[in-house]
């Protein structure tokens, strides 16, 4: 049984943390995510792995789930406008046309499984409901900090539309809103962690 | 420390097992998932704690997420025919109308660390790819069985209706596929579990 703390944690960090340099260097991060990363990471017994801080997309898939064979039409990582999305669903042309909200999505390694599961009870306190301890072993502890905004919506097949330019303005208003509610969360999530930090032994 | 294994691990199950035959024989547990169950619960180290097989619904919130005063106007734990749906649809009064689908999802106790790590890379590896620790304490230690199908298609508000019929036949076929797809998933976890159980010590 070695599932009480990670093996080489600060070598794993190390490298982790060299990964976030060159993905930042390369403009490989969402923006406004950026400043809870550094938060996280300035805490001695976690650092993240990937993130995701939540958007709204338009994509072409040959069926659903097909992600291998996808192809992003449009994504934004904030609010848009319907004239964006219009143009985005204008450039569809073959396999399943999808609206997609996702919310944002961070993977967190802890040194511990008490460490794993304080910050995991933070985040499902602060509203990400759908967070999780994602993998379990002696090479790695992650915790997956997950929210429940999502949308799903076929708007139509092999460049047939099935839905028309007023349904796509309802629905940007509602991943809008959507995209404000997880954002507002991703917010508190980086005030508490700045105090977590100060109270670290 | 007390992550390692559940204390009254029997004791506990031996409730569950209580408010499970109490909850079958009122007829509240959804039919096609029982056997899957059955062989969970009939694993020493295991118990079930809550499940749903999955589902097709249509539902009248007050705004997304709001669960507390949603309303099924329809709910169906296997495929639809779209009439089904259009008569839930035409049930619509107020505030917001969705189309959901959800993936089957299962709870289930797990006895020490090292079998809730077993039953979510089982998991995991047969395509239920949301599969995570949900709960870790010495209280108890949560597998959650999760899939990624899921459909969440806005339709109307106030009881106007943004669609059209045949838009909802095509919805309807795609949430089908998802629910053939579930299903397939939930006998082959089916027949490993039972393979689990006879290579228990």
């Amino acid at each position: 049984m070695g599932f009480l703390y990670t093996k080489n944690f600060n070598e794993q960090k190390e490298r982790a943390m060299e990964g976030l340099r060159k993905a930042l260097a390369e403009d490989k991060v969402d923006h406004d995510i950026i400043p809870l990363l550094e938060k996280i990471n300035a805490l001695d017994n976690y650092f993240t792995t990937s993130s995701c801080s939540g958007r709204i997309s338009v994509m072409e898939m040959p069926h659903f789930g097909d992600k291998l064979n996808s192809l992003w039409l449009g994504k934004w990582h904030g609010e848009v406008v319907v004239e964006e999305v219009l143009e985005a669903v204008g450039r569809h042309s073959r396999g399943q046309l999808w609206f997609l909200v996702r919310s944002p999505i961070l993977h967190v390694a802890a040194k511990t499984m008490e460490d794993a599961v304080k910050l995991l009870n933070l985040a499902i306190g602060l509203g990400f409901k759908y967070s999780n301890v994602k993998s379990i072993s002696h090479k790695k502890l992650l915790v997956e900090i997950r929210s429940t905004e999502r949308m799903d919506v076929p708007l139509g097949e092999d460049g047939e539309l099935w839905i028309d330019e007023e349904y796509i303005g309802r629905i940007v208003n509602l991943a809008n809103a959507q995209v404000r509610r997880f954002k507002g969360k991703l917010k508190r999530l980086e005030e508490e962690i700045a105090r977590f930090n100060s109270q670290a032994p």
